[in-house]
């Protein structure tokens, strides 16, 4: 122990390391700060349970045991039904094959698990299955918002109205869905308020051809974390999808999203070894641990694989991971930098703030939570695969 | 089923997409092939299992059930120890935190666990634990073969004699091991040739060290796959760790160890849409099944995030997985193709050659076996974390 700082939290020195770190303080504080922002602009919060794959954490995230919530996989949906949740939105496009198995979750649990789809063949799909199982599936039309994906144009009033014409053979046509997903690329605040503002036109659009259509259309749900953090209006909108805004990331710090000290999720790591003639610290979390997830690239400040801490999560001054293996995160000062490499020995541990919490998270089985720089005990599972 | 392909291997039918499917030919023959070319100079395999991390690769890729064999996590070693493997080389640095699970594997299941250090720190550790714990620890020091990662110059005979000595109060040394991990930046057979020839060099020269000093150094271990496929000599080594070559990727196909014909991994997906203006085919595959490995971002051929291939595992002409978000991958034709756009209309499915086995394997918890394209009904469970 040669560095003081190490001293401060010896209680994480039981841990296997690499291992996650979830601060529950941080969580609930990030939770807290976008109800209140969505409370104020009159939407409801239909968390996007995909970042954090966790019962524990969802019900933090949901503004009751029963939801509502948003899942991109039918084992998530199976998962969090059987934890009881009862509303439910599969929000990746639904393919014929997943009809059966969205039924059996339904049946089971009874929950309203609500699918989503953009065209006409999948409306056909649905609506058939709809009729053969005697289960009118809840369905949202997927629009698309910016080009980023998966959607119908907005505008495209044919296309719409076929869909619900179809949906209406049997299913149930619940409303309509976008993500604003190129509001990843931004980082200006005012870009980032003019993509949310994006966001809710093409919904209200698209409502507004349904409904004009005699369709119904009772949701609009629009949603991401940059523009959820940036609307100034969100007029017309039933509710708001998001995800990753409630663990933080250091590609999300950089869009202007989070601070880094907002940041929840860190990898505890162990130091393995040193290339001293490079000024290199070796650790026992290298892309495995961290994912290989290198958003922050794109981003003004490249952050590697992830940001070096102490145990109190104060990041070490220009420390991050430059380069990582399998099993190996290579620890250097940013390229220019003069701030001083730390003395972390031979078993040091130290924690990674990572680029991107959703694959970062998709690496491990399980958060340790922590408050500040202690453990509280707490061992909260989260399920991965499908 | 409006393509003819698509109807060839309706056998993958029942599988909930996206998931891992293995052709176990190809592994079989992948593995042979490495053999009989280490046979023919002269050196064993010891299959690294980081890759595959599945009890049912390791007893093909194994001489034996008792092995030998390589992992990069004590997670593995616990879990090959239990399935019958009694010579294993954990080939991470160790942390002294990691020392009494090192000792609970070996006791457990009588298991020849050995470690790997490159510091007088470390050996001190290992030497002291060894003492205290009546249980020499078999250790082999890491020697730096090209400046990728972890090791001691193999020059330094200050360092590796003092490493050496240390060990020898209480520790077993049993020799040096290198792993040239700067061969996958490189494609030309002649700089890979050298590259291995530089490996196998560095080796000896540490090793001679060692035995100038009148320390034991049995095993001189080397491995990467590259190198493994383009050593011309491998005199005076006496064993090959090497993982990634049994199943290949398109990395390794970029460096030239394999060809896109051997990969033996394939992610099955199924077709959830399709934004017909741009010609984009949304998929259920995102990098949440295939990771966010870009590493042939950096090789002559981008790759995307894989190449698309039918049923059968043939590519479609330059369509490859353009862009990738947690639960959609996005096919498109490559820029500036003018193959046709196949039809793949919802719910057909296809296959995705990735780009790197180790990533995309620890997206998943299983194998499905299937022998070119049909099932052969094997489930092979894998592990992940640590």
């Amino acid at each position: 122990m040669t560095d003081g700082r190490i001293g401060q939290a010896e209680g994480f020195g039981d841990l296997e390391t690499p291992c996650l770190l979830l601060d529950s303080d941080k969580l609930t504080a990030n939770v807290a700060g976008m109800r209140d922002r969505l409370d104020r602009l009159g939407v409801s919060l239909r968390p996007h349970l995909k970042t954090a794959k966790s019962l524990d954490v969802a019900r933090i995230a949901m503004a009751s045991p029963a939801g509502p919530a948003t899942v991109s996989t039918l084992k998530e949906a199976a998962y969090f039904a059987e934890g009881g949740v009862r509303d439910l939105i599969y929000a990746v496009g639904i393919a014929p094959q997943k009809l059966d198995r969205v039924g059996a979750i339904r049946r089971r649990w009874g929950v309203d698990l609500a699918i989503v789809l953009d065209s006409v063949e999948q409306a056909e799909a649905v609506a058939a299955w709809s009729r053969g199982n005697g289960d009118p599936l809840p369905v949202l039309i997927e629009v698309d918002a910016d080009g980023h994906r998966s959607g119908a144009n907005p505008r495209d009033a044919d296309r719409l109205v076929a869909i619900g014409r179809v949906l209406e053979k049997g299913a149930l046509l619940r409303g309509v869905l976008l993500h604003a997903g190129d509001s990843y690329g931004l980082s200006d605040p005012a870009a980032l308020r003019a993509a949310a503002e994006a966001e809710r036109q093409a919904a209200l659009a698209a409502a507004a051809i349904l409904r004009e259509a005699g369709l119904p259309c009772p949701e609009v749900s629009v949603g991401s974390t940059p523009t959820a953090r940036y609307a100034e209006s969100l007029d017309g909108i039933t509710e708001v999808r998001a995800g990753v805004f409630m663990i933080g990331d250091l590609f999300q710090a950089g869009v202007g999203s989070c601070g880094i000290e907002d940041i929840a999720l860190t990898v505890l790591t162990t130091v393995i070894g040193h290339q001293r003639d490079k000024d290199w610290i070796i650790t026992d979390a290298g892309w495995m641990a961290l994912s290989r997830d290198r958003g922050t690239a794109r981003q003004a400040v490249d952050q590697g694989y992830g940001v070096a801490c102490d145990l109190a999560g104060r990041p070490y001054p220009d420390l991050i991971v430059r380069d990582a293996n399998q099993e190996h995160g290579i620890l250097a000062l940013r390229p220019g930098s003069s701030a001083p490499l730390p003395d972390l020995p031979i078993g040091a541990r130290l924690r990674i703030l990572p680029n991107h919490a959703c694959a970062t998270g998709a690496q491990h089985d399980r958060y340790h939570v922590v408050v500040n720089d202690r453990l509280t005990g707490a061992v909260w599972p989260r399920i991965n695969g499908w």
